[in-house]
């Protein structure tokens, strides 16, 4: 993906509190390792920029940030800097902007190795690339040993919401249907495999990946989708918690609807975990009026992110906020607010 | 600051793993802590906003980002919220950008007390008020003790470059004169006497200050101010290398003429260290034609964050990007970028 990189400035392998320190051997890292690769705009200290959608009358801006502290930084699917693209990208998408521009702030252990920060930043670059936005401004700050864990990416995201857009969880209505685009819970089982103390073995690798092309299609194929919501920590349960107390309805799931993997499944067993409540990082759950239901089910299902996709249940009357699933054996099970925690630095 | 807080749904004093776990914990502290105190509009996972002056033809959208790690987190004159503001706020305001809104993100060890995040987040949202800006989003993780050092905190900022405004250093032309707006260093040497492994003694406050009002006052009266930057990691010294370097001229400055206090003049002495190198965090330097130079120095000094300004240099024909500085004792000294670090978790 890189080219060699001829007679590098940066000495040895890791990076040291010299890197942090707003001298030489900052300006080397930051040009070597983050600016030859996002090549931003300009020589500011910020990225100026234009688009004519911003100025279009009616248009909205939106402003998205996640910090991101996933363990470890290096798993099967992806690494944090590409989840730090699509959880920012996929933070403006669900909310029916188009994204535009990421900022990247970096804080780095002393220590970190310089091929871990290649790598992720690579990763950064090629997410973007792939999901049509640009990193045009970032920040980078070094702690001593042990005051950080290798490497935390923050990304902010700016967008545009069309004129007339409006994709927001109040909007849902009883006798709406909530699709999903793919199968749960990947990413969160991915993650428990890849610490390696649970002698999990498995080929599961995370859904991460940019929802924006996705969610365009939905929109074009349904343009009443109600609202979107990107399942990450805390799982869908959680994400159909949020918007149930937004729209003060009642939700309904199916549980022989849910897209699941056989492997998943079987960790989750293993381990007592919910799928419900594992972690996503490229699986969405959105809302469209029932006679929109087929037209958004075969646009998710043309785009290689919706292959998976599946009606899982619908909006209802009933007690504001309030999440049940319908289980295999045919019972009604309430799907609460996750108390407590389930997976630490998920994401 | 703020009210007694009634009936908190937050157990203890301190944060746990199951604060940062996406369920019924996390959603407490984020609406007791955080979002309580800065009321961020709509209640999606992410802020919509509009703003007259970005339809403007002609205006430039500026987005910026910093991430700080400062240690300790709370010192005389400021705390790491104060300054997560201001810092994003300056680097709007040094590119000539009116800052309107900021994103916050947080990275929390485990055990940090909720008083010294009650603490952080009343700072920023005062400082915010006092900046003319909104805190409108937000983001929060919370990671094992050891994995980082109490918090960190990430801001983005967005604002709006009015049509027909370019500051940037690339247009300092040599007879261009440089502006301080007051005394340099005092956050470095706050910093450093906070940390209490030096035994030092001051009265010294950090400047941390949000300087966009200052630089729109200076744009008024001089309105050919060709660019500024604020002093931050690496001080005045690497703040003129950078300009040297990117207008490719010569800079010369004066020595007598600096403004600096005798307790950190004090300090340096003791610790060896050079006051130009040290970390300010509501100091700028600025580039003004030399007929617009009165101009500029008068409005600077009717303003609350300019009373102690000065002109300190000019710019030079002379090798591109070479900066020196006439001493008190009459020689001529080489003012290079700093080497190593100079004082790690500035900022």
């Amino acid at each position: 993906m890189t080219a060699p990189i001829p007679q590098s400035r940066l000495r040895g392998d890791r990076v040291t509190m010299a890197h942090g320190g707003g001298g030489k051997a900052m300006a080397d890292l930051i040009s070597e390792i983050f600016t030859d690769v996002f090549q931003p705009p300009g020589s500011e200290d910020q990225a100026r920029l234009t688009a004519a959608a911003l100025a279009e009358p009616g248009a909205q801006l939106a402003l998205t940030t996640d910090s991101f502290v996933v363990s470890p930084p290096v798993f099967p699917g992806g690494d944090i800097g590409k989840i730090a693209v699509c959880g920012t990208v996929n933070d403006l998408a669900v909310g029916g902007a188009k994204p535009l521009w990421l900022s990247a702030a970096f804080i780095i252990e002393e220590g970190c190795e310089f091929a871990l920060l290649r790598r992720i930043v690579a990763s950064m670059q090629a997410e973007a690339e792939a999901a049509g936005v640009r990193i045009v401004t970032g920040d980078t700050k070094v702690v001593e040993r042990g005051a950080a864990d290798k490497v935390f990416v923050t990304t902010s995201g700016v967008g545009v919401i069309p004129p007339g857009r409006d994709m927001q969880a109040s909007r849902i209505r009883p006798g709406d249907v909530a699709l999903v685009n793919g199968v749960l819970g990947d990413h969160g089982a991915t993650i428990l495999a890849a610490r390696g103390d649970m002698a999990l073995s498995t080929d599961i690798r995370s859904d991460c990946q940019s929802l924006n092309g996705l969610i365009e299609a939905v929109l074009d194929a349904a343009p009443g989708t109600r609202a979107a919501r990107d399942a990450t920590r805390g799982g869908l349960a959680s994400a159909l918690n949020e918007m149930a107390a937004a729209a003060g309805v009642a939700i309904e799931i199916d549980e022989t609807a849910l897209p699941l993997r056989a492997e998943v499944r079987g960790v989750c067993e293993v381990l007592g975990l919910d799928p419900l409540y594992l972690a996503n990082e490229g699986t969405l759950v959105l809302f469209v009026p029932e006679e929109e239901a087929d037209a958004a089910l075969s646009a998710m299902r043309a785009h290689p992110a919706g292959a998976g996709a599946a009606l899982i249940g619908k909006a209802k009357d009933g007690p504001a906020g309030r999440v049940t699933m319908t289980t295999l054996f045919g019972g009604q099970r309430l799907v609460d607010r996750l108390v407590g925690e389930q997976l630490p630095r998920i994401c």
